[in-house]
């Protein structure tokens, strides 16, 4: 590669500009206390039972946005950091987090899931009892119905990708296939709807068609390898692959089933799209295909012109990721993007892309299509429909404005 | 299912068992309080920047075995509790450490990779300039070389499957490919090797094929999403994926590429292994096909006769894993273990069985096999070759006696 006559992106370039930032052909005058730092000649500390982030990343953190903090603390959300992590995977102490009266502190050895309604017979599980049954696990990724929602708003909000599309996170989730208790209840022939109903304070329950709860639905009881997080449910969440995060139903405490839908607060107040047309939109859980650049992003600077790898996520409720194409010139040319492996449905998708900047200005665009030809609208498009105030399942193409002095700007376009 | 008379593995069987753990069919005595628990009367806990496990499960956490606790506290080791567990992915909190003079405080804003040797230009790299590099992401298993090592004593040790094989963790990583930096600084046509070296206060060193780093290598700067743990080479760490753990140094600051191996310390005194015949294998860098039962494993009891589920991992640093196959008799008889999705190179792989355990005394056992035929010996074949007290690289298959009580034991066959 030091010959890159033939290289389409030059690495020279990456080199020429990492001088100014700390690359250096090494010179006589380097000291032994450059070459023998401190951390090489003083013992560390010890090993430790559970560990946490180095101090030096103390500004990774959560984007919390509390709805009403003097008078509901607990109600609100926080956002996940997307533009300061790579690959897949979110941290579980990073996960966005939504909720409707806080996090509550449940015993796992006195919480039961009570499941009723239109069964043969009602039937009581505790936690010990529901991991007895065979598990599944599954990379998958929980998206707010109202992520992204930000770009509805008539100016263009100029905070962090994180804060404007991290109500996002994927995890590896593990627990029970909802059918098998199901089973055991024994769902009557008439049941077409289930109630999933959280044990917090909020009593947040959401309706879900019975036969995709059957079909995917997971009782999870673990996270990233370990229980389940508070914030995440602790010790019981229904996780619906591909649905909005609402579905995902923490603190797992009922499932009813029923004919119909329940129409909770959470389907009426909320969760439902009001169109111009006076007509709202029930029901409409699955998160479409989507996709975002978290690398540059609004709020950054690109320092100079020169090699750069454009780096970002794509993700659809329908199944994998197919494609991502990418412009840096507001959409006259799109390049394929490479998308990292596994590629696996209803999950986060990475992708990547070299970019040589020229230095003058740049509009920088993803556009994902799953693997059913889901694709993503412009922001007029999505919202043409919609009636005033409306932002859920919000999935327009998101475009990053880059200036000729290398800042980064959210535009509507 | 609640017709189960065409079940391979009845599900009543759960549901008898289960009945003792917590499951019940619901009665009329039920009261308010036992359906409206306090947390769903009083208003949780508000989002948090930085989550934490539940206090809940605080006994899910690295098993600590510092090695001169008095004198050199942060020489040692902790081990993952993998049978606390389950997925593929650990928990960053919860990746196994294994350090040889503690973990380093390292600024990134001071911390440089140098390049030097049999190269045209030596070259210093910071962490900024690094990161502006194309990057990979990938699902890696780490295992110590050392893994296991306990089952190499003359008694089986009776701790926990964590103790004995918790030098193993999963993380995804992301960073970038090696070659391209070395690239940048011109290696020599004549150079065969590199040394890695951490910048530890243990200058812990080791000497890597030149052509297998430069093929797999990645200059690893992120782990599960965020950047590195200070634990696990916070703000810079080598990865090899597949090989021993020790050859993927933390703390990297320095690669020197030269004609031969170095001879570190690591590699003469350590990770290094003797035979009976008196020569020394060196340069044993690919950890082998292997697997365990996770669940049940040993200190568990099986509480009564009825359905399990057995899970475990496994893994192989070659590539991927092709079969696991699982026996309950000792092994009379096989059954192939369903494989969970993705199952990537180097990676964990997670498998799951159905067993209807009669309440007889059992002996589990898992065999892996890897997509290029690697499988794992038995205890006595795996020790044949080595002389006394050798125990790096073991990767025999691992028995689990189930008494009639329940209990299970750690066993040599």
């Amino acid at each position: 590669m030091s010959d890159n006559s033939k290289d389409a992106v030059p690495r020279r370039a990456v080199l020429k500009a990492g001088a100014a930032a700390g690359l250096a052909a090494l010179s006589a005058k380097a000291h032994a206390d450059d070459l023998v730092p401190s951390a090489m000649r003083e013992p560390g500390s010890p090993m430790s039972t559970y560990g946490a982030p180095s101090p030096h990343e103390a500004d990774v953190k959560r984007i919390l946005t509390p709805a009403y903090p003097d008078i509901s603390p607990g109600t609100g959300s926080s956002r996940t950091p997307l533009h300061l992590l790579d690959g897949i995977v979110t941290p579980s102490g990073l996960h966005y987090e939504r909720h409707h009266d806080g996090v509550p502190d449940i015993d796992p050895a006195a919480h039961r899931l009570l499941i009723h309604g239109l069964v043969r017979r009602p039937i009581e599980f505790s936690v010990a009892a529901l991991a007895r049954y065979p598990r599944v696990s599954r990379l998958v990724f929980l998206e707010c119905a109202g992520n992204s929602g930000g770009n509805t708003q008539p100016e263009p909000p100029q905070t962090s990708a994180g804060a404007i599309h991290g109500l996002l996170s994927c995890s590896e989730w593990t627990g029970v296939p909802l059918r098998y208790v199901l089973d055991e209840a024994g769902v009557d022939s008439d049941a077409r709807w289930l109630l999933a109903e959280g044990g917090d304070a909020s009593n947040l329950g959401r309706s879900i068609p019975l036969d995709a709860a059957y079909r995917h639905a997971i009782l999870a009881l673990f996270q990233n390898g370990e229980r389940l997080r508070p914030e995440q449910g602790y010790p019981l969440r229904l996780l619906m692959p591909g649905f909005e995060g609402n579905l995902n139903v923490k603190w797992l405490h009922r499932i009813k089933l029923a004919k119909s839908p329940l129409f909770t607060r959470e389907e009426t107040s909320k969760y439902t799209e009001l169109q111009r047309d006076g007509i709202a939109r029930e029901f409409d859980l699955v998160m479409p295909a989507k996709s975002v650049v978290l690398s540059p992003s609004v709020g950054m600077i690109v320092p100079g012109k020169g090699f750069y790898e454009i780096s970002g996520i794509a993700w659809s409720g329908y199944g994998r990721i197919a494609k991502v194409e990418v412009t840096t010139d507001g959409g006259r040319t799109w390049a394929a993007a490479e998308l990292a492996d596994p590629i696996l449905p209803q999950c986060l998708t990475r992708f990547r892309l070299d970019w040589n900047w020229d230095g003058k200005p740049a509009l920088l665009e993803s556009r994902a299509i799953d693997e059913f030809g889901n694709g993503q609208p412009t922001r007029a498009a999505w919202m043409a429909p919609f009636a005033p105030g409306q932002a859920y399942h919000y999935n327009a193409v998101q475009s990053w404005q880059v200036a000729s002095d290398g800042t980064v700007k959210n535009v509507y376009v």
